[in-house]
């Protein structure tokens, strides 16, 4: 199967960049799933239900979260019934659910979500895969990692660690995408980030001037997502369905100025 | 003119790397200086008198640092004599010197060291930059910039701050290679990462297992460089010498796998 | 001269604490002057221009700042004129000022403000002390400190560090009292933190349910300040007038409940 | 049960005001049971056979861990067979184990460490607890916890969370004693720090002079243990058999100099 994954979302901008260019790449690469970052989605700060059912209606079939997934509480109402699946590695009792099943191709699909723990303040994603890996594996035929996490060497570490059982784990939180896509030891696809879904002119999808003015006066202020032209990033995969081996990996980058 | 920046340096294989692959990149490319950031260069900690001799053999004309400058107290006997640049965003009274002079095509040419403050417990490199850019400027034609760093945000705020006064910013220290190389405002390069030089099977350059390890069972270890097929990365840039503006960018990947 | 220092005062019924508590101290104790940390004294955010003048009321003469000083902009309205002191390794250019000069007993009294950099990504406080400490000395007689700051090892280091010219360094932002009040080297009095002043039974002040509640769940929530008994915490300084030398110490921890 | 706690012991002179004073506070108070945090009891880092050996052989009946518990390897020659006892919420795997069972007077008392999560890059010690704390009252009568962590809220928090079936719980690793020693809800026994065991002349045990030049300079360096005079720092807790509530504690900081 092919799944399209898509970068941070990061507000009205970010879902009009995938309302826009979606369909083309759909057309162009036609893709059986598309799983996208949702948690910037809502003003830059979250998901709310109207945001959801938005994305799902451009063709979006999961949507998966990060450091923001509480920060819109209007989550808390639909994070079971639209399926959102947010970081296994929370507390136990936490809301909603760390991985979800999805029927593709006859096959099912394993979307588990895990955030990172260096810089993070988490628990460690190592620990929770090894308590979580055997029920999911029982419940699916495939299985793919949206791993949000800000350092590079727990992405990387994280992603050879569970080749195994996986047959992708895509980067996502720093909003830059990397350039070190690949197939690891010839099983699982993966990228170090995705790249971010919004506003071109802008500092990881938001306004310029409210980040530059933070740090350089180090004054907290509620930063706004930012506007003009637009892109969206994200990477393609082809899974084998029946070896459960990713066989392809396409970067893609694609802005309103084409 | 025409500079070369290389990312981290990663022990012994990485600076075969350069021995390697540099002298294909010049004769193709031709560049006029060529920086490359050292933190990592001995044994994957910090710098030696031998290491810095080693790599400027091999056409390397300066060598920038970062978090790990100090790892290796033989930096302190050579810091000065080769006129190596250490993040000027350290402490009043530190070895060595934050920026440095250099002659190129008659023009002289400031090449600056910033360390994040983000996750990296620094000074502000925004406030060290108000207080010693006008130095910087009445000492040199043209300023590029190394900065080393963690967080995505940091690293482009920080660009987009500067573009008034410098050519170029280059990101470090994630050892993985962003895919946002561009032109900031028609003035300044940018690219947030520019990867790393060192063994491809790797993680950041060093050996998969014990970085695996450690993540898993979370008990510290010294890792050790790792072996086998390497890469060297980086970005050339293209500055013109009369208006200090950024003209082109391209991103340098290039393994021994040829 | 005799200062009064009280630690960090959490929203309304901290001030109330110092409304019923101070003037006992007060007329018990005697000192010349009283220096209190408000950073959380308007509803446990930052400080406003009521509170700042329902504090000075109450008898206290300085109000000192820390990482919550921008929290409420209404600061900025009064900063300069009510001669709030605040952190001074913040950036170049900030609003306001780290130190500022009081008139008692014929004396210039410097009352400084530094905030730590361990965990709290701000500039480092050796290396601002250092830019000023020249500055300071010239326009007054004797200095005092508020170290702002969370790691213990970074408080007692920079008291040591600042001995040959201050007469004082007392840490704030636990909001837990140590019991390490002394005097260094016969100089420098010194206590790790001053403690609270607020609610007792609480968590630093704050409600327990939701402190607890985000510990638990990782589920972002604006804290509440607790209500119930209150609490006085904070170190009387006895300081010689012509050595500048600290002479004697006294923890002060006074509830509601005598 | 009258249960001494004793604050982080480092190096050979904390070894040392264990030997001196532990004897004379046995005779004064008389205690049923020692628990003493050896994670800097081995020149400062990590624990030791011989230095384990050395401490039992003083009177302390059980060690506890913290962020130093593999900092020297000879820990894993006996962290089982001494009934060492490190920190629950490290990852599943990890060598010892996070509680043990101590008969003491014909009850059998638990003695759990943790360790923080914030600023510390742990698991969450809030949901390790929930994961384990049936399995520990099935196999004990009484419970006490050493709550290793930086931050004052999450120690008090954490109290707060597990007072229902929790005698005592006594933070540790700041080195710096509290003055906050209570029993909260008239059950659980609380300090937010038991301090350290060690030279007086230090900051936090090391000497002053690599500590502040390591904050001045920010150059890493190994840091000594400090030495001249010692003290050694606790928390006395008095639990009823029966109820398992805490009924009385008593901080004590005990020097050389008596
Ligand atoms: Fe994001
Ligand atoms: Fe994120
Ligand atoms: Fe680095
Ligand atoms: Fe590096
Ligand atoms: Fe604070
Ligand atoms: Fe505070
Ligand atoms: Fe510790
Ligand atoms: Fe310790």
């Amino acid at each position: 199967m092919r799944i399209f994954f898509i970068g941070d979302i990061v507000g009205r901008i970010g879902r009009k960049a995938v309302k826009e260019i979606l369909p083309d790449l759909q057309k162009k690469h036609g893709f059986d799933f598309v799983i996208a970052n949702g948690e910037n989605a809502a003003g830059g700060f979250g998901l709310t239900k109207l945001v959801a059912q938005e994305l799902y209606s451009y063709g979006i079939n999961c949507l998966t979260m990060g450091n923001h997934t509480w920060d819109n509480k209007d989550i808390l109402n639909i994070i079971d019934e639209y399926a959102i699946v947010r970081p296994l590695n929370y507390n136990l009792g936490s809301p909603g659910s760390g991985w979800r099943i999805f029927a593709i191709n006859n096959k099912k699909l394993a979307v588990v979500n895990f955030i990172g723990q260096v810089f993070m303040d988490n628990n460690s994603p190592f620990d929770k895969y090894e308590q979580e890996i055997a029920n999911i594996k029982k419940e699916s035929d495939l299985i793919v990692i949206d791993f949000h996490a800000e350092a590079t060497g727990e992405k990387l570490a994280f992603a050879h660690y569970v080749t195994a059982d996986v047959s992708c784990v895509v980067g996502t939180h720093t909003h830059i995408q990397t350039a070190d896509e690949k197939i690891i030891e010839q099983q699982t696809a993966y990228i170090t980030d995705l790249g971010m879904t919004g506003a071109v002119d802008s500092i990881l999808g938001m306004s310029k001037t409210s980040v530059i003015e933070r740090f350089r006066y180090q004054i907290p202020q509620r930063f706004k997502v930012a506007r003009g032209l637009y892109q969206l990033e994200g990477l393609l995969v082809d899974i084998n369905d029946t070896t459960g081996k990713a066989e392809s990996v396409l970067r893609i980058h694609q802005t309103s100025l084409k």
